[in-house]
């Protein structure tokens, strides 16, 4: 009972902090609150009801699965509705037609047959991954739309009123939808995509600049505080979400700082790369907590100071980075000279190591960390080609 | 004008092509035309047409919005819609019966007080993960109903009766999707869950196998064929459809060899060791083709010998695991024999350097790949037991 008394009183505080987590949730949430009210006023006023009749309905429907979180969302959902209704519209009054023409008996057979085609069709159109990811939507509507107007068709010879009442409602809910997405706090999908990238590559930036000094003083001082370089945990899975919001981002129209045609791919490009580097660091943070660390006591001082000079100069760069991309200026020379120190020092230590190998042979270990580390440079200094190559464009 | 000609001429073998990838997809897309064929019979059959008339249109529509790909996720959708259609309905007729009582002025201020609270706080519920894993679909046909329902009941006084045509013919609906869905030619999300999962371990394995050999030829000969190695790239990125593949699975009844309350969760726990051991590959794999393979000759037979055995026999435990994972058989003591095998070679090389490190101190980077290969045999071992614990749940 007592149990059951503590979830019952902590469910309010988890909703809230839920909230204060990303506020934009409750915005948009009264934002979907305030366009169904809008859309549901088309029944109070006689004028638009006697218009419309029961198909006002249609509205409703359009506006609560149409309205999505970001703009772009919104803007596709609603596009490829109103394309496929109309599309899928016509050809559906085409074969109705085309079937009255052939007689009653013949009529149901052929409406069926075109039915059947149509629906297997284009359900093996939609695995397609690029159709998938831009008109999936479109495509589930197109089959609804069609098979509704062939097939009620039969019975119903009003056809013609009835789908441009239908037609009339979707235009009238998709509108309402967009509307109130766009111009009530918008969440642009570009925007971000553009924040989340950066955010990725910053969180890698932190988690270099703390390695160094909290692998050295683990193995020093036993303690330590790993939290907080766990941060690049949600880097190594953002693929999916990062093509989602670039699909998103090509509806969206100008806005902010961003053209109609921004470059979103070269995004996807960064984060890539950005997703290499962080498997390269979830290797390296392996040599933290494993049992392979007690193998490393490292007590030349020189080697040491290098790596740790590597890491936290090519954690600064990764930050210069993201900090350039963010406000979309040429990456400022602090984060190439960063670069070139970190390089600088790797390519000391591999030169220490190859001509003074005896000397530095018992610490075993450490070259893991270098040549590891090496990759993460070679990462960071590529990316910071494609961000001038991105900034470039973006600029142009 | 031949660059266009190409491309149709290209469409229908692509096409082509894309269905023998997946001949499923072929009998899917079928499967979807079959049964709205079959709904829409519903149109045809006059008994049938006189008891529903126009509302068997509710029945095309959920048939082509709730049929999915696999069983469980049109189970989901099917008895998320049924639900909430019910529960939504209920409430709905409840709110409309009390702004009936109070009179027409304040009848729709109250209706749409109420669409806008239960609008905005439902939308907000959708926010969290585990409600939108499993319950989306539902929540926003609770939304859709109870704005329909209770909007539109201010027009018409029937609606006890259209809300109970409606229901039934959703019902229909839904058992025409569900009963095409698994009695021809059924998809099992747990089944493709519980094979993606057994190929991502052995992809990496057929890595690790392939990667002794191909690590010094390269060196050697300068020779390459490193396309049949890439295979692991799938792994890194298969977070997400991992779990959607879950969360369809747990709708899904009993079938083959999977019983209704399946550990899925294991599964997912065993994906999660098996990305993070590609990540360990992935690093791995970049010494393959970057510069800094140029540093590592590596003429130290012994050492090569003892990397070539620790990923060969590490390769071989994982694709015994998967053969194990796979055919749901105790994972048998060939693969613990093999991680056994690559401990031991792990282990020698580990004393070989400490002892001798002066002798093979020149080798330099080799000792990345053995401290590297480390957590790849560490994650192995704990995959085995993991596995051997998921094994040891799904026979009771």
């Amino acid at each position: 009972c007592g149990k059951v008394m503590n979830k019952v009183v902590e469910f309010p505080r988890k909703l809230k902090k839920f909230g204060q987590d990303d506020p934009r949730r409750i915005v948009h949430s009264l934002k979907v609150g305030l366009a169904v009210l809008l859309v549901s006023l088309l029944y109070y006023f006689q004028p638009f009801y006697n218009g419309l009749g029961d198909t006002a309905m249609w509205a409703i429907l359009t506006v609560v699965v149409v309205f999505e979180f970001s703009v772009g969302a919104t803007l596709g959902r609603g596009l490829n509705r109103i394309l496929a209704t109309f599309l899928a519209g016509a050809l559906g009054f085409g074969v109705h037609h085309l079937a009255n023409l052939s007689g009653d008996i013949a009529h149901p057979i052929l409406i069926g047959i075109f039915v059947f085609l149509l629906a297997a069709s284009v359900t093996f159109i939609r695995f397609f991954p690029r159709m998938k990811a831009r008109y999936d939507y479109g495509l589930l509507i197109f089959i609804l739309t069609f098979c509704l107007i062939s097939v009620s068709g039969y019975r119903d010879e009003e056809i013609l009123e009835m789908a441009h009442k239908r037609a009339s409602t979707i235009l009238i809910g998709a509108f309402i939808a967009v509307f109130v997405c766009v111009f009530i706090c918008p969440v642009w999908a570009g925007e971000d995509l553009h924040n989340s990238v950066a955010k990725n590559i910053e969180k890698l930036g932190s988690f270099l600049e703390g390695f160094g000094v909290e692998y050295f003083k683990v193995v020093g001082s036993g303690e330590s505080n790993l939290a907080h370089l766990q941060g690049y945990f949600s880097v190594l899975n953002s693929k999916q979400s990062e093509e989602t919001q670039a699909n998103f981002a090509r509806w969206e129209p100008r806005h902010g700082r961003f053209r109609y045609r921004h470059p979103w791919r070269y995004y996807l490009k960064i984060g890539n790369l950005t997703r290499q580097c962080a498997y390269r660091i979830d290797t390296l943070s392996g040599y933290l907590n494993s049992e392979v660390q007690t193998l490393l006591n490292i007590q030349n001082n020189q080697v040491q100071e290098l790596c740790m000079k590597m890491s936290s100069e090519s954690g600064k760069a990764l930050k210069e980075l993201a900090w350039a991309l963010k406000t979309m200026t040429e990456p400022c020379s602090a984060a190439s000279s960063h670069i070139t120190k970190s390089r600088a020092a790797a390519n000391n230590l591999k030169s220490m190591l190859r001509t003074n190998a005896a000397a530095v042979a018992g610490v075993g270990g450490d070259q893991v960390r270098l040549l590891d580390i090496v990759p993460a440079v070679t990462v960071a200094s590529l990316l910071s080609e494609i961000v001038a190559y991105a900034e470039a464009i973006e600029k142009s």
